[in-house]
């Protein structure tokens, strides 16, 4: 995907410097390229227009996003937001104690549907 | 599926209209008789009750249908959704610009999940 | 709200010409000036970023907004989502067929609850 | 509301056995003749074709409702349900044990917000 | 799991009763031992706190968490509600009279797509 | 509400020293007595066995707390969240910045919604 503006290329390196590698997200076979505009905002959005704000500390959006996702039941998104949570001095551990959070607040049922992905997420190697 | 009566199969007639292909829900094994029920019933409240109504075009009508899929996250049903839209007129381009207005209004985190399911349906051979 | 930049402005712009008046958000009691931001980003996203795309015409973006809100239960974002879709070509026949579809689909509960919103914006006096 | 047909006719009876009273939806002021349809399929849907079934008794099903509108948070059909509920043979403390088993599955976040409701229907005057 | 305290070891022996064999949750590969918290706390809460409750009957409870799971649309979840329902007294039929229930209140996406997993317990073996 | 043993007292406490005042619940008009079963169990499970917990900070529990309640719209439990927070060190410009980020991932429509009870909040006087 090429950077249409200075705006996307920096939400892009935001991404790339919150994963430790470049967010990448090729169209699918049969996508029309509208596909990488869909891309572009989402990334603009969250990347650019909030995580790169200073008002809130990394460490703290990382634990609102894996909260967001993990309240929503979105799996794909939310162990994308483990990894940067991990990758951003998050503990494994303050990974399980945010579940335990969501326990109560969010009930057993949604922790343990999307505890299911942070258990993926713990069996990956990270170095 | 037998047809318990007219309005029955109106239903199922107007679905596989829509679909392009017969709608087929064979019992599973292990599933009671009473399954059946359960797929009559919703095919006439959706296909039979709402699709049929003149008041709203097809074309609004898989709109709504894929967005509704699409904000409740439900994989297997919004994947029938995306095919009736695009067996009736919904462009691809226009699919995603639906994904693109989405993620404004129900967040990155749902459009993104949700729309694995259209790379997939993307991915199928539409003649 | 000052327009930091053109792009906001256009956002602007745009919402009020859907909404036939312009887009007032001021800021509340007790609320810190970093409010006028969540709006203007969030005004920008949906605004600027997807109802100016030429892709889907407004009236599909409208029917697709109301259904949005309607799905999620949000009340306020529903009330204005309605105002827009009445104020660009949807009839109250079609927001009615379209919680015909929503019974449907995301069932009697949900589109029960939030047809209480369609009941107050029919009964405003649009000239 | 006049009734179209038998089915239509059987399904407000059975809601008015479950309520102890007519179930009266007026149109509002400003709101198309089709809203009629609106409530008339929703009630058929609900009453007519789930609630008229012999499979499962009317207690059990007073329980089902209760616990599917109390989880979506959808308030007004709450209320609802939670009449029909105490009508039907559920007692108070048996509302309230629902209510504990939603918070351990659901969460006490949804919990304590659909309680609420329970709370203004415990207030209502049942002879 | 060894058991930390005597509540902990009933609400592992309700569960086993329920399920009719133990509740086994194993540490996963990199997953950190407070994991095991997460397990007890979730256990704790369902199985000590609210099944052991004498206030509502088993066969109620087991219908009340099928409806929880089935309407949040938690998968793994609901297979574990799913067969502790068989296992207490609810038969298939009355599985299925739920999800037509669920259909009418809270829509066929979410019925259709919970039901694929009623369908993947019904295809079991229960002896 | 008499406290039943030293974990619920132990709890109830917790849940004052982040309120900065004792968390009062009483029974409402015509609500069992089982009630008090209701908050004493919600009140133990989120403030006794996850707030008393030292393996995440309270500045970090008071985000994921907001973060849950905002995405589910709950609003009552999010209003309670929103004064912990405020109380704890949280200050209204990271309440915010964390509803911006609530709008990149969970979408304007939530976000703005849930937002009204931000600013309700914002207007209580806070000495």
């Amino acid at each position: 995907m090429e950077y249409r503006d200075a705006a996307t290329a920096a939400a892009f390196e935001k991404a790339a410097e919150l994963l430790g590698k470049p967010l990448e997200l090729p169209l699918g076979r049969g996508e029309p390229e509208s596909g990488d505009d869909f891309r572009r905002l989402a990334t603009q959005h969250a990347f650019g227009d909030s995580w790169s704000r200073p008002g809130l500390d990394t460490r703290s959006r990382a634990l609102v996003s894996v909260t967001i996702a993990a309240t929503l039941g979105t799996r794909e998104p939310l162990r994308g937001q483990l990894r940067i949570a991990l990758n951003n001095g998050v503990t494994r551990d303050e990974i399980v104690e945010l579940f335990i959070h969501l326990e109560a607040y969010a009930g057993a049922a949604r922790a343990f549907d999307s505890y299911q992905v942070a258990l993926e997420v713990f069996a990956e190697d990270h170095a």
